[in-house]
């Protein structure tokens, strides 16, 4: 099933996706449908597998409202963690000059850069280094403490299309050498536009992933080159932290980011982001210039 | 004031601390005097300063319970975000021979390292180097995005004791040199007993420091040896990430931690680490062998 928020009236929902009978893509207001129903997909993955096959119901249910007519937000809203691997593709660290460790890079993005579909990017006056980075995202359905690489897979509810902006200049050039704020400022994690339960994906190990900038394709590659794949991501971060429901895991990027190109090439206002990933969808986010009161 | 969240019935409570008629220290629980008060001390920073008064006069009530017939919990127990800043202490920076850069080094804790007093800090067998770092936490009230060093303390609603505990070997050998996970094995950011609100603090930068280890002092400096003060931290942070009510900034830490001493010191079961910063009372954490069950 695909599971995602959307706005009504002002107000976050958690809804089913669904190709209803005319073909066309339509939500379904999950609480709507059966009040007993948690109102986020967050305390949705908190409850537990019962109340998935409820919302699996649900998601079959007559009343819905065409895909167009609704608003988008991030489909969880609320992680308490956004996890991240860097330098997981085979061809990416190649273009970077890096080489493979033993263990993986490891960094995160503060929760305030979380975005839905069609939220901008937000430029902000401090980088001029802006850059994007397509991401085949992990949602984690169930607590994971220390577990086993075989058992891993099943603490994982879904996946999600990500897109991990990254400002280069603050990445690299700041004392300590610390990604996280390069990698936080509001913004820059957009996610969706919805999560694909793990049924749904039949190897999140051969997925073609793709990143379009303004149509052009800049990014183009298949999970089946991430150097760190799923289960050992997830067993190994469970070794450290416990991995909670709603947590996100932003698996790495693939060869093609703006840095590394010649010449370079940076986000500015006006540009639009494409990320798609097979069985995902498109997550799509217009750029613009931050303002003070964003 | 000084808030708390204490345990009763194995549920969190937001409780306000205060000395009784008889010199006792003693927990109100403000939901209990006051039905119409937000259950968690998050909330009730999110309520903003209009909330905080009737607090207040909560604190003043008649019904509360003597201090050590309650279990402290973290004072915020689900902050969005834990932000710390590296090398901010003088006389740290030469210690560790790191020269002082023209930004502070910014990096964070996964929340779920927050722990209150008395909890045990839990040491992983995936780390031979877990040490202390005694901190001032500054705690986030209102949201702050954008703001300048001259506005930047009207967004802090109090301050706190934390232990930025950090597995060495993990922070400074991993591919990549990120800290992230050295910081955030479970465990890892115990905070308390209180937060104490701003009006309680004079001069935040005039605060005396210090780590006790098994009743031994190991650090003992003052906040005046901060680098990047409070003010230029908040404005500085609150220009990449929008700063919410809860959210914590650990802001760095003295000489005399264990990986730089001669021969080093790190931690080890049945350790107790003790620390105390001027007005915020002691914040106590004995030292454990972490189990796969925890």
């Amino acid at each position: 099933m695909r599971l995602v928020t959307f706005e009504s009236n002002g107000v976050p929902r958690a809804g089913g996706l669904r190709v209803g009978s005319t073909g066309v893509p339509e939500v379904v207001d999950l609480q709507a449908h059966d009040p007993s129903l948690p109102g986020s997909i967050k305390e949705i993955l908190e409850a537990g597998p019962a109340v998935w096959e409820t919302v699996r119901r649900a998601i079959a249910a007559e009343h819905c409202t065409p895909l167009d007519q609704v608003k988008l937000l991030s489909p969880v809203l609320d992680p308490q963690k956004i996890i991240c691997v860097g330098l997981n593709y085979a061809d990416h660290a190649a273009e970077t000059g890096a080489k493979a460790g033993d263990e993986p890079v490891i960094f995160c993005k503060l929760p305030t850069t979380l975005r839905g579909p069609e939220a901008p990017i937000e430029l902000p006056p401090e980088s001029n280094e802006v850059d994007y980075e397509a991401e085949l995202v992990v949602v984690i359905g169930t607590r994971a403490h220390r577990v086993s690489r075989v058992d891993a897979l099943d603490h994982v509810a879904g996946f999600a299309c990500g897109n991990d902006v990254s400002a280069r200049d603050w990445q690299k050039n700041k004392p300590g050498k610390q990604w996280l704020l390069g990698k936080s400022f509001d913004s820059f994690a957009p996610l969706g536009p919805w999560i694909a339960t793990r049924d749904e994906i039949a190897d999140p190990g051969q997925l073609d992933i793709e990143m379009k900038l303004n149509g052009e394709v800049m990014q183009s590659s298949n999970t089946r080159q991430l150097i760190f794949p799923i289960d050992y991501l997830v067993s190994y971060l469970s070794h450290v932290c416990t991995l909670l429901p709603g947590d996100l895991i932003f698996t790495g990027t693939p060869s093609g980011v703006g840095f590394a190109r010649t010449p370079p090439v940076f986000l500015k206002a006006g540009d639009v982001c494409e990320v798609s990933v097979m069985g995902l969808g498109t997550l799509r986010n217009p750029v613009k210039i931050a303002t003070e009161y964003d």
